[in-house]
């Protein structure tokens, strides 16, 4: 039985793992993330301890961004400048492919997560899907036919412009960006905005419904740029299920009977979903991508 | 040498023509756009009367919208309901293969113009760029891997909604949304907003600065969640060229460095820019799909 190295590398923590399928996990480690001198060598360690008992197939890597997805730049595979201490042009793939000699898959964490519930998940038998994570941060993965949407680097969805409601007095969250979907709507904002943690606001209070309001503008842009065939929303703030049916309605009021199809018009509870594989979405789709790169 | 029928179906008026090759047109005819009951009987005959003199090898249809390109339903090919008379649920795919008996390619006409672009205009030599026609109405064409974007149905990207100029105080010309862009932004809400036609208006009109402002927008948000390697903007209210640097200055400002791409940051001249092929990106663009379905 095929065996494979998988990685998640997150903002506050690393996770490896060696498995055998999506059911299957044989090992797993978890270390803080702290910098690519100390992590990158502790992830060699654990997956080459593995390898050298019972060989990797391959190895599947969902990583934080901003990363450097164009493969032909020789800095492909390492992370992108970027704001995080002591990761900017961090070389990821190069070292760990060096080390253990096997093919290595490698993209986004959140379009890893995406690959993961498409493969296992909320996203079963469809091919057009995005996964957006609200959180800390906001992001989008986008998979068209099945893979990663190709572009010329990956999508920072959580960015995109909002229009403000016009009662939201709160200054935004982005250093980047006025009124962006991140600076709006992540959880730090909520808490910022309402001067209290986002899961300790009760299901009637306004801040949630600025909040559907949010994230139904993000859901329509995406609906009438990209149409995928499922929008599967994740993430911290997204464990408040009662903003999918506010969501769902503000959605279909903003668009307002113009798109003429039935998956969204006529079938909005099954559009817009929750995830189905918890926090394993990324560690799953990180063996998506190693079983891809085994191809 | 191989002839391929293409057609233009457009909201005014329909574009036939015999090609050998972009620069080699052999016959064309244009009739006004009326109803299939009409217009499609004049695709067919003038077709078939080339057919029966020199075989097609095969025929590019780029259409006006919505339409049907999923190729799984029974009515692909056809014009989806809309409020155009005459033309809600019209078959054009069908009746045109049925009487010519030969492959025949079918897409949006702003991805058709995109795909014109793409293989003998400003797109030449990239595989993913996003074509937005501003005219009378507003639309994109997504290229993705050379291929028009994998969705659901296709993009409807004049929709997308925008943050209204707080000074702006006309009240959109969207009859489906709020504030959304092509509600905005296209040709007849700038002649309603001012009381003017576009083309009238002088360069240095503020009208400028908020067309600039509102097409910006929606180049961020195709930026953050498409991320093509080109923008090439079309159409009517594109002729006046002294928008692109204001549109270029726009959208730097509103990144604010964000996306760590040189190609935007630092080519911002080569990176959104006008089209190269004209009002032939449409009849070119055809010309692809028709050698596309041959293959």
């Amino acid at each position: 039985m095929a065996l494979y190295g998988v990685v998640e590398t997150g903002g506050t923590k690393m996770v490896c793992a060696v498995v055998a399928g999506p059911d299957d996990i044989r090992a797993e480690v978890r270390f803080p993330t702290t910098s690519p001198e100390e992590n990158i060598p502790q992830i060699i360690a654990f997956l080459a301890a593995h390898h050298a008992q019972t060989p990797l197939t391959s190895i599947g890597i969902g990583s934080f961004g901003p990363i450097v997805l164009d493969k032909s730049v020789p800095n492909y595979g390492s992370v992108a400048p970027t704001t995080k201490p002591f990761w900017s042009n961090a070389p990821v793939v190069a070292p760990i492919q060096a080390a253990l000699g096997v093919p290595v898959g490698f993209d986004l964490d959140v379009t890893t997560a995406a690959l993961g519930e498409l493969t296992w998940g909320a996203g079963q038998g469809l091919h057009h899907i995005v996964y957006y994570t609200i959180g800390t941060g906001i992001g989008a993965g986008i998979i068209v036919n099945g893979q990663p949407l190709p572009c010329m680097m990956h999508p920072e969805s959580g960015h995109q412009r909002l229009s403000r409601n016009p009662l939201d007095t709160f200054a935004g969250n982005c250093s980047f960006h006025l009124d962006c979907l991140e600076g709006l709507a992540a959880g730090p904002a909520i808490e910022k905005r309402w001067g209290t943690k986002a899961h300790l606001l009760p299901p009637d209070h306004v801040a949630w419904e600025y909040e559907a309001d949010y994230i139904a503008q993000a859901i329509m842009n995406t609906i009438l740029l990209v149409s995928p065939q499922r929008i599967i929303l994740g993430g911290g703030v997204m464990e408040q299920l009662h903003l999918f049916p506010m969501i769902r309605r503000n959605v279909l009021s903003r668009l307002n009977g113009y798109i003429n199809t039935p998956a969204i018009l006529d079938h909005i509870d099954d559009y817009i979903v929750p995830p189905a594989l918890g926090n394993q979405a990324g560690m799953l789709g990180a063996l998506v991508l190693a079983m891809r790169a085994a191809e």
